[in-house]
């Protein structure tokens, strides 16, 4: 398709989408967010990218937020975690079926943390290290360098999930496999 | 204000606020999501709902689903778990410092799960009970009725947090005092 075939295309998709999601929400506009800031980290590839802060241990990376937003970070230095809330800005586009890394079938999206979602928000609990200004250096960090960071909030264990919990089809994911393909190993 | 000036004065805010984030973030343009569907509850008044999971054990609600999205839904019953993800759409304006409800001190909103954010992203982990078609019915609802649902993660054990943890402020409050704040009661 030409450029401004794929424009039309895309543009009659969110018309549709839109009034799909109106029906069912009275919602019509677009909810719309902007960065905090920004995720650095050494992490340039997405093929190569850790998928979860468990096989990112120990790599370091930093936020760096936006100086009107600075007073928002007060108190955070307390929390030894805190989850990151960021745009998925190089996923693929959405699909709602999807091959998960850890796995070899096809699951529906919303069983899967992959990043081509109809929203693509993603998340991540990561370790806060130290202070500098505006900066927090992070580690255990699974995300794309120049990510854009819609949120911070304090991971706080009092509210836990309580179990017993069943974990679906990651329940038959081994392990030591999970971990080899976590961390995106060759 | 005038409804006018109270436009002009939204549009000048966002203006300056889009300048200072394409600083930090070389992000000029606005991140749009679209609900994927809307969650159902019996929580209708701000000030009486609870503000965790925790503290609304057994209070059931549902997702309904937009059937666009339908088929993102496959393999999720699998889990007891959720992670719902949704625009806290009745906040109040964006407040860089809040009283945290289980708190009485002013703190960085980044260090609290207060809804009035910069950007009012919400995050609940809810206990999945029976599927219905396009609709979910869940546990532990903490969300306002007509809340847009934005994604749907599945909550899985072995990406968990690893201690030690630290939780700041938090680790101050008192368990009893928090459940009595939690739940809302008078």
């Amino acid at each position: 398709m030409e450029g401004e075939d794929v424009l039309v295309l895309a543009l009659a998709q969110r018309a549709t989408r839109t009034q799909a999601c109106a029906v069912m929400t009275g919602w019509e506009e677009p909810i719309s967010y902007r960065p905090i800031g920004v995720i650095r980290s050494p992490h340039t590839d997405p093929a190569k990218c850790p998928i979860q802060p468990r096989y990112a241990r120990g790599i370091e990376g930093r936020i760096e937020i936006d100086p009107a937003f600075e007073e928002g970070l007060d108190d955070l230095d307390g929390f030894s975690h805190v989850v990151l809330f960021f745009h998925f800005h190089r996923a693929r586009p959405c699909r709602l079926k999807v091959v998960p890394f850890l796995d070899d079938t096809s699951r529906g999206v919303f069983a899967t943390r992959a990043p081509s979602r109809p929203n693509p928000i993603g998340m991540s609990v990561v370790r806060l290290l130290r202070r500098e200004g505006r900066v927090r250096y992070i580690a255990d960090v699974d995300v794309l360098d120049g990510t854009p960071l819609l949120d911070i909030k304090p991971h706080i264990e009092r509210f836990g999930v309580e179990g017993p919990l069943r974990c679906g089809w990651q329940e038959a994911v081994d392990e030591a496999e999970a971990e080899r393909r976590g961390r995106r190993e060759a």
